[in-house]
């Protein structure tokens, strides 16, 4: 059996990830494949409990590299408990999220050393990298405005303007360092302008 | 001013560690010392809460590598919070169980490859080793014996006999490989016996 397809979602607050998840997991669904929709950190039990933890906004001391671990034990759930066995029978999987989000929330972000960053990649999933990387781009400004018409902020969306700068330039250099795995796709437009270049780049780069 | 000491209690099942934690305890306040009594997993209130997980006896599915992650998450923050600062302003720390548990039950019990332990160890704490590391050593049916008279099991209590010997062989192999640092106690004797010995490393290693 051929082996799925894994697709990661990514981008800043605001930048529309949600509602593109929606509309990508019904191409897959159209193009007659089973998709597995799932979000890190969480995905599997233990990770939404490693979620709650981490997101708490009345919040427990956690230092910088005690969040880079726990994000990597949520991490490292999810591979062996949902994504690799999916991959393996043949699913696409669908994540909100995953190992360029720690690039550049606890890299960039927090400023933690790119090489602890890389050395949990390799101990954690050496070996397997999404498919595709659909990064939603927009200016920090426009994801800030548009994401704080929602409830109130967990831990990460009460950091400042200047650590979303941060995570927004570690984003892009990601997508410059893989440009075969990643597309930057421009989400400061409409919806339905933000879908019909998404839609493209999965006719171009999935399709049958 | 001087750093303080640091020292570790380690052990399997039933070696008495809670009874000798007491009395090392007291041993260092009474040479005029102040002294943290800590606890791993555990010792901060992030490190509790992971703690709880892990020891969850209902259990939610954890893999080896995903707990090893964990240990080194609760880890990262226990040394950041409490046992860095506390050395730092002169205060003794004695911790029941550090990085050789993880050796002897995730690397022993469990089989985890010892180059993974390796790695975290030196991402977590590098430079920090425990100035002493008191093994009380006892036959994995004595101590299993022993503390089959306690409450109900914990998730590592739940553990096969042959997971215990290999924990036992891990932490013995952990001491020959660092004679300097361990000290192995036969803790298969009664309390006084067993406190005799400890109190005289203790006056050879740490008195001033």
């Amino acid at each position: 059996m051929m082996r799925g397809r894994f697709i990661t979602m990514e981008g800043g607050e605001g930048a529309g990830k949600s509602t593109m998840m929606e509309r990508v997991a019904n191409w897959i669904e159209q193009s007659g494949r089973t998709v597995i929709r799932t979000r890190e950190p969480g995905g599997t039990e233990l990770a939404e409990k490693l979620r709650e933890i981490l997101l708490d906004r009345n919040n427990l001391q956690v230092s910088g590299k005690s969040e880079l671990l726990l994000m990597f034990a949520a991490r490292a759930q999810h591979l062996e408990e949902l994504i690799r066995p999916a991959l393996a029978r043949g699913d696409w999987v669908l994540c909100d999220r995953f190992t360029d989000a720690t690039w550049a929330y606890q890299g960039g972000g927090r400023g933690l050393p790119g090489e602890d960053i890389a050395t949990l990649e390799t101990l954690v999933h050496g070996d397997l990298k999404p498919d595709l990387t659909l990064l939603l781009d927009l200016p920090v400004e426009q994801g800030l405005l548009r994401a704080s018409t929602r409830g109130q902020a967990d831990r990460f969306e009460q950091e400042s303007n200047a650590f979303f700068q941060r995570v927004r330039k570690a984003y892009l250099a990601r997508a410059v360092a893989e440009p075969a795995r990643f597309s930057v796709i421009d989400a400061s437009q409409g919806q339905d302008t933000v879908w019909a270049q998404i839609r493209a780049v999965l006719q171009e780069r999935l399709a049958p």
